[in-house]
């Protein structure tokens, strides 16, 4: 049994020194590998290197990556060199990535530049504001009082997991912040349907502190068919619902 | 003799899950606190949950802080509790800080209802785009193709050093990013000049890799005072420096 697992957060690069980064800790990905491990399942482990990894041993492969793009380049080689029973995919992706930042002046620019044409401004003018207006920096200066970041929305990665390998068991997984129980469950059933998933493990990060994570494991009626409120019980849950499952 | 040091990168957060951060890994720090602690030179040292932090010991006390205003709150509270014979400055301070963000229909509005008003766009105008178009989203939608995320200039937080302890003896770091020489030096000059530094270690992120970290420290006549080529050698100068100095 062969199982991949991700877990940390991305990191888009804004220039050579700053980028806009996903928190999250790695922690329930080391307990979610640690609970496969103790069975004797093989794991492969996409991280990031900030994020907590799991203690080296014989049946963990560890790989480390930075941003969407090499985690999409990572999970297309992993998916075509090796066959998965499941794919639990708990690495918080990065939404958007910055495609150019621009300063009070040059932003002012652009707008002007809309202003003289006298006509209502449409979505299509709007990729004024993604052209460069210079060579590339390598650091943005800090010699402007406010910045203007332009973020373009990034490929959905999990997409390309169902579609690699049809047969494989997906497990993804929602993080909202502070919404009531009945919208977490129904976000997380809307993103298990659109990604193939067989279970999303719903959670919100104001029920996570203090050693307490609540997670609810939605499956593809929508229903929660387990809970969970620690991420030791949450690894459980998803050992238990893959072993049952493969 | 009493020594503060500010080391790790900041963090600026975009919503409850995303944040910009400035990379650094806090290892320079670490060594810097490292060397001092061996000639049994008490250390308040300040940094992030996410960078290396020294071992612990007697002489040594970490202080954690995330944002920029967290940081410049600390050290007040500091500068006000102690008088430090040196403040070594060596923490990655973000320059900008996220105000708003705007999905592209959110944008559109805005850049429309200054197009109607067919004049030219002064910096006054640019406000509109600071302006909140809706409760604070804890958790930005990922439901627009593109993003725009106006930040504003962070208050200098080195500044506050010198304003508070005239008295201190105050070590900067510039990080430039594949400038020549000269440009690197003249531009760490400036900001001690700016900041009231009696030296300020100049380096550039080309020459650091590989355990290899070239700086420069640059004293108050704008001259390279010394020269290292690792970040155990730059430790080992600036503790040279500080001893000899006060």
């Amino acid at each position: 049994m062969r199982i991949l697992i991700t877990a940390g957060g991305t990191s888009e690069k804004i220039d050579d020194v700053r980028a806009i980064t996903n928190h999250s800790t790695g922690q329930l990905g080391c307990l979610i590998a640690e609970a496969f491990l103790t069975q004797e399942i093989t794991v492969d482990y996409v991280t990031t290197a900030q994020a907590l990894q799991p203690a080296a041993q014989e049946e963990l492969t560890i790989y480390t990556i930075d941003d969407t793009h090499s985690l999409a380049e990572m999970l297309d080689s992993l998916l075509q060199q090796h066959t998965y029973d499941a794919v639990i995919h708990s690495m918080a992706v990065s939404d958007f990535s910055p495609v150019q930042s621009l300063s009070q002046e040059q932003f002012l620019d652009k707008i002007n530049q809309l202003i003289v044409r006298q006509q209502p401004v449409t979505k299509e003018d709007l990729q004024l504001f993604s052209e460069s207006t210079q060579a590339k920096e390598t650091k943005i200066s800090s010699n402007t009082d406010q910045l203007y970041l332009v973020l373009n929305k990034t490929p959905k990665v999990i997409q390309q997991i169902k579609q690699r390998q049809p047969e494989t068991m997906l497990i993804g997984f929602k993080l909202l912040v502070d919404v009531p129980k009945e919208e977490l469950i129904s976000v997380a059933y809307q993103s298990l349907q659109k990604n193939q998933a067989t279970y999303v493990l719903a959670n919100d990060l104001t029920s996570i502190h203090n050693g307490q994570h609540h997670g609810y494991l939605v499956n593809q009626n929508g229903e929660v068919e387990a809970e969970a409120t620690s991420k030791g019980q949450i690894a459980q849950l998803i050992v238990k619902a893959v072993t049952k499952h493969v």
